[in-house]
């Protein structure tokens, strides 16, 4: 047990651990150093994102304890990191008012409610809600924004449009400018952010957590550029991490997470993230008549595919996600006992 | 038992008992005196309301019958609810010729299997399916009649359009008639009534059932017209009960019936119906490029978030559907043994 | 055991047998003539069609073979058949180049994974994926290509726009031409074709597996046709076959393969049939925003909703989707042993 468990055992340090901790599960990590580098991340993309951030985080897990959440789980930050996601995405969707607080707050205490909703719905499967609570809650509070006087949508919220087919006019060729921004972007934009210092400040996070987890947002980068230009997006949504945020969670979810690390996962891995742009293509001409923001949909439905696909797929080791640590953590549990999670197998038909 | 659920033993009358009760259950009673009241409110709305309500409730009470539901599901007005709803809603958005009452008759049909799937699907979480198969129904029946030159829009279907940012140009202050023609109409258009005679015959009804009940419907209106308000929605919208009955059946649903009444269950409804309104808001720019209408979608969406999210609230005592019956019958079995619905709680991970 | 069944133990020819399996599953049946068929009519319907078929089929079911898919289910075609509509459905709605075979082999891969997460979620309530994994994949695939230039979509993929009211001027007469034209290719577009040929190939392919499947499959055509002439259809789509298409694959799912065919899933058959006429036109409407199609989705809605109900239907013998082999199949086994599904009832409330 380190010096700050033992510290976290006082109660409103335990309270600091469990919002650290709760950031740090943005991308999979029960870490409060990593929970806490996310946050300093956020504060130098932006103070709004920071502040936003901290209270979402902090008012969602208020709420946990007050409505009665087994305190496993807000210790393991599970009923924290999708209101990290809803204080970022409404700052960053909704003009910066004195109401916008409000909602933020309101928003943190509904994604408690749906988090736990959806975990009831998808436990039945060993599916987890991934960030689903956050693209619902949040995408439904950014469209409310047409019919209320008093929230706005800020300049990154699109007019509603009908999506228009030969809008993108050839493949794009690539600097090399616009390959490092894209694959940093890549990781920044699971947050909302653009700047090089912010993604490297969010991989150093997740490095102080799991070498293993930060090559695989690295690697699920790249296949996200990689497949975003051999389909022919434009070079600018390539280079600010537009193609690769949710192929990055893909490839960490799937390349160990929720499946032990093996030739197979690894592969899957990279298809599923491949798959993540032509799904994030799809959204975006589905949402795009009434303005909507595909968040990170794309991560969620595909993940959620794959994972879900699992007790019938036999050459591919799952790991039940309550069990699921990091791909090192996974590997190691694995290695000393095979067979730890019984598959509920379907029977052979 | 009463003089009527003696004479109910008689298979026609008790035929009407089911119609009646199917009524009822639109607003959670499942009371034949409520039906009646209910069914009278919609005939002083318009002859047409009423008349499409009895004739649905009536085609799927028997339908229900014909293809072997549980009877006692039937008798409790469980496979009436919807199809009223289908009556008065079809009625309301199409124009009035003699095929409406044809597609009404298939409505109310259809919906009795959409009622059945959707309680297999949700029972296996002890979540009650709500006004869920008619809105599914009635969507997709209204939105098919783009496609037909026999089904007309009546002047309440607004033509598909992209909805637009900055409509709403500021909070507009409400009168003292739009405050209780909100508070009324709230009740109304849970039927899609907007006249205070009919509100009032409908709280009357409830209030038959059950006084408590009655208070929560009028606290859910107050809560919805309180967070229209403080969000900038205008006035008129407010006036005719449009950001009321979403609140209005999610107040009942939660402050009472499906959690037992306490002050945890009296703020999570307050929460609950508060959030309805934006996601009212939400869904209305998400179905306007169709040309769609939300009904009471606003209301399934949170009371299913916040009912199924049960399993994991250790400080909030939910009921089980199938046990639920008014806010005061609830109170009385919780007093009488207060642990009788064992929750399925998850393991604390 | 037929001498094909013995020459398909050898690996090649099973795997060959498998492929053939798997394009006879478009149209439930588990039979190689009727898939060989299948690929038959599509060549003649276009090489296109034809050589994408084959090529999704294959690559499916190695895919399901390299994952470790129970062999059971490979071996009744239960993972091809919805890479067979992928391949198709591509086809159809982009482009033809180079980049689309490969698009669609990435797409007959993906649905793999999908059909093995739908059959896991779908299975925990007896109710069979049917095509849902091909709609669901087919449709963000082609929607994706608003977003790339490298795929481009064909003829058949109209803009992006708002649904109009009153573009259907009144009810068209139909012609003896457009009455067997609509007749025929209600079959032939469930693979998107529209030339009588074709269909006719089909439903030899049907035929030769089984009589009453093949004569369902025709009473649902019909079906559609009537209700589309009543609801006022224009003829051009009703002679093209896009409103028999769904109510051609509900019919036969409910009158025979899902529910043992007696009076009363008879007449369930012909309402769920006609009601996919109503939810294809709702569909149209919808998805008509972002330049979407609708695929078979009226029939995955629909036939989703009569099965999944029917845990509370007593009045009609469900068939266990892994015991379902033909019409003639069911009488069969009902008739030995008519409870060999007991059915999950839920207790009479």
């Amino acid at each position: 047990m380190t010096a700050w468990e033992n510290a976290a055992e006082n109660p409103a340090l335990g309270f600091i651990d469990e919002v650290l901790r709760g950031c740090g599960q943005v991308m999979f990590q029960n870490s409060p150093i990593t929970g806490l580098l996310f946050f300093i991340g956020l504060f130098a993309g932006g103070w709004e994102f920071g502040a936003y951030a901290v209270l979402a985080t902090a008012v969602a897990t208020a709420t946990a304890h007050w409505i009665g959440v087994p305190k496993g789980l807000i210790k393991a930050g599970l009923y924290g990191f999708n209101a990290t996601l809803v204080g970022v995405g409404l700052a960053f969707y909704l003009d910066n008012d004195w109401l916008l607080a409000v909602y933020v707050v309101v928003g943190a205490i509904a994604v408690v409610f749906v988090t736990a909703a959806m975990a009831n719905f998808l436990g039945a499967w060993n599916v987890p809600t991934l960030t689903a609570p956050f693209v619902v809650t949040t995408g439904l509070m950014t469209a409310a924004s047409f019919g209320f006087s008093e929230l706005n949508p800020s300049s990154f919220s699109p007019a509603a449009s009908l999506p228009v087919y030969g809008t993108v006019a050839g493949r794009e060729s690539l600097s090399a400018s616009d390959l490092y921004h894209g694959l940093f972007n890549g990781v920044g934009q699971v947050f909302f952010q653009d700047k090089i210092v912010v993604a490297v400040i969010f991989l150093i996070a997740i490095l102080a957590s799991s070498h293993l987890d930060c090559m695989m947002a690295i690697i699920g980068s790249a296949v996200g550029i990689g497949t975003a230009y051999a389909l022919g997006v434009p070079a600018d949504s390539i280079s600010l991490g537009l193609q690769g945020y949710s192929a990055v969670l893909t490839m960490m979810a799937l390349a160990g997470l929720f499946y032990v690390l093996q030739i197979n996962s690894f592969i899957v891995g990279i298809i599923a993230a491949a798959l993540t742009v032509v799904v994030a293509s799809a959204l975006t001409a589905i949402v795009a008549p009434f303005g909507g923001h595909i968040f990170t949909a794309p991560f969620v439905i595909v993940t959620w595919a794959f994972i879900a696909a699992s007790p019938f797929l036999e050459n591919i080791q799952a790991v039940k996600p309550a069990d699921a640590t990091t791909v090192e953590g996974n590997i190691n549990v694995y290695r000393k006992s095979p067979h730890w999670w019984d598959k509920r197998r379907p029977s052979d038909a």
